[in-house]
């Protein structure tokens, strides 16, 4: 972060392609450090684009997206945008609410909107960095020899942040030795919108309300014009059996009662049909660089399922962990692209893995009193040991340890739990055992 | 197979694309079910074509790619022309060899060479197949609208077998919802020559002899011209330390000492340095069609890394499969297809997971006491109950349970297996237990 256009004789230039989320920071991560900065976008001007209903995705940022946005001065300003959250609302058949806290009190998740992505991009201006409208396999084309029919873009450095269908990675998946996964889940996901009753919200504002429903269920997220977005997450087949509008409320009726009212039934029959489920990708690959010429970030480089509320924070964590990879190597790209890929591929998967894993849990578990059982055990053992006990969703979600390391932890914890239990049943049995043994001659071992 | 022109009013057209040992063999069984069959290749006539030195890979033919071959009347052709193998050859550092066999006396495991390429493309020809030499990306524009530069081809069904690195699969990677991994593993290959003495095999030669050395290890296999095929496995980094003749000498002297007066010193200090050493890749994917309109079979569809020796068994066995569901389908596409993916798609998917975990075990337990010992006792067990318990090895290489079967089966054994050490375990713990509890009382149980 000591870097300045002085110490290099002459401007690097960094090309970054894509102006979303990701690429909008890092931009300023590198503008912040003296490089002359370019941003490439095939849409159009993201600051004046309208928002697309219907695939909007409601983000949560978090401690790691949160460092990373004070790390260019933007963190108030971006919190100040959004809603906080303090706990999951769980909606049963019934229409009762239990919440489920997220942690300790006074830890809060924060939700912003995809409209900060406009935000974000607009606060880039502070740092001088130049938009350019351009297709990506313009830019795409630096990589490899252009074939004369595309112009060239000369750059020191490519950076790839062009999304989960990232063009800069196809240009990777033509060599030889690069690792790469994609895995559709069978669920798709549609979104509905709950408008607000007498100028307030619907529902209580500040949790994310969970309707779990086994095979599939519904979340709903407060925006700031005082509407929820209700996203609906159900297997492509489920979504293709419903075909008229009276199925559609008969299928609500049955599922999600309390919300029928809540949302409308004209809505319901009307915007079940406006756009058809939308698919969901988990992309893992590696390595995440080409020499020192080019580099992927955010979800060009793993693209996870929704279902950890990390993805973009993942993404704008690998932004700091590249910020200070570039401090330990004096920002020589022959040094930091390789470093960038040791450190943060095993940190990457994890959390895609952790995202595939809560997919499964959000939907099954939640609503079983086991998993409320282990969440309450899990916190309360917290409590009592708060430095040798962490629960899983606080690592990953209130502190910066290393995705791959809060893994590890976790699942040595599970084990030690694991163990107790397994040492109880054992003497148990053996008291049981030597009772019926000696009947009479000893009392039942009361451990 | 009972298929004859007669039952189609016109006949249909298939277009294989790709005129390997898939390919062939595929356009062999449409052609016997009466389609008219065209093959698609774009290097040059393989019958004529030369081996490439260091890239031949000797192919080993099981009992699933014979079946494949008999159904269209090849397998005693191609089998008279391969070299039988009875047991794997051991060889320790100090020189020592000491032979595993396969499984039951009587069966073989059976070496064809790459040549047999060619010599199964030109047993086509009595089938009276197209061989076409045309880039294969102008077959693949018939998947998709051709952009105006692309040639069209009319075909009714198009079968990708064009390999690991399938220009039809990258048709498939354009869609949503298909799901593909490859996975690149750290070691390479090399080939180098051992030379016949005195006209004859230098070393015995029904024989997989192996040379396990932890992380590396190398590989013997005999070809039809006495000489054998050595293959060295080892990591990426390991291949490019040695970079003179001497290093050479020094390494093969420090870990396959007995093989330098066999291959010779000087094509040693040369062979190496001929060819770079070549990478493995594994490849899943799924679906494998779309629509009625295109499916993939052979590496295209799952390149597994070399071994189980089951890479051209599986790809045979997937033109038997298809063949089986066109049967019950009565040769309806729109029926076979998705069936085809449902069915095969688990199996290929558990020999490409065997192969992977084959590498594991070949370099490394392969050396170890525990697993000869391991192999003895499920080979003990298979003698004693021919029924309950066979080797994973013998079902996938002698018989034509679906592979994901025999793992499911495999996994099952293994759990039996563990079950009764434990059981073992936990009495000796007890005997032990009421021993000292009650010294003088109880004699040690005598389980």
């Amino acid at each position: 972060m000591e870097g300045s256009p002085e110490r290099h004789s002459k401007k690097k230039v960094v090309a970054v392609v894509g102006g979303g989320l990701v690429g909008a920071l890092n931009a300023c991560f590198f503008a912040k450090r003296g490089f002359d900065v370019e941003v490439f976008e095939t849409r159009e001007d993201i600051r004046q684009a309208k928002i697309v209903k219907g695939r909007s995705i409601n983000l949560a940022l978090s401690h790691r997206g949160r460092q990373a946005l004070k790390h260019v001065g933007m963190e108030e300003k971006i919190v100040s945008q959004g809603i906080p959250m303090h706990a999951r609302m769980i909606h049963s058949l019934s229409g009762k609410q239990s919440p489920i806290p997220y942690g300790k009190k006074g830890q809060v998740n924060l939700i912003i909107l995809s409209q900060n992505t406009s935000l974000l991009f607009a606060e880039c201006v502070i740092y001088k960095i130049r938009l350019l409208l351009k297709p990506v396999c313009h830019v795409a084309a630096v990589s490899h020899r252009p074939d004369g029919s595309t112009e060239e873009v000369e750059a020191d450095l490519i950076v790839g942040c062009d999304g989960a269908f990232s063009a800069i990675r196809k240009q990777f998946l033509r060599r030889s030795r690069f690792n790469y996964s994609q895995t559709y889940i069978p669920h798709g996901y549609m979104e509905l919108t709950m408008p607000p009753i007498n100028e307030e919200f619907a529902m209580k504002p500040n949790y994310l309300h969970i309707w779990p429903r086994n095979t599939f269920m519904m979340i709903a997220l407060p925006n700031m014009d005082k509407t929820f977005t209700c996203t609906l997450f159900m297997p492509f087949e489920e979504f293709e059996k419903i075909t008229t509008g009276d199925e559609v409320i008969e299928f609500f009726q049955k599922y999600f009662p309390d919300t029928i009212p809540l949302i409308g039934a004209d809505a319901l029959r009307r915007d079940y049909f406006r756009l058809p489920a939308q698919a969901m990708v988990s992309v893992k690959c590696s390595p995440y660089h080409i020499g020192d010429k080019c580099v992927l970030m955010g979800d060009a480089a793993h693209a996870v399922v929704p279902f950890y509320g990390q993805g973009m924070n993942a993404g704008f964590e690998d932004c700091i962990v590249f910020d200070e990879i570039m401090d330990r190597f004096s920002e020589d790209f022959n040094a930091v692209l390789p470093e960038y890929t040791r450190v943060r591929v095993p940190d990457d998967h994890a959390i895609a893995d952790l995202a595939m894993y809560n997919y499964i849990e959000m939907r099954a578990h939640v609503n079983s009193k086991w998993f409320l059982f282990r969440k309450h055990v899990d916190n309360f053992l917290h409590f009592l040991m708060p430095r040798a006990v962490i629960p899983l969703y606080t690592m990953v979600t209130f502190t910066r340890t290393r995705y791959h390391e809060a893994v590890e932890r976790w699942h040595w914890q599970d084990k030690v739990i694991h163990f107790e239990k397994m040492r109880f049943c054992f003497l148990q049995a053996l008291s049981f055992f030597l009772n019926l043994l000696f009947e009479g001659f000893f009392m039942p071992l009361n451990i």
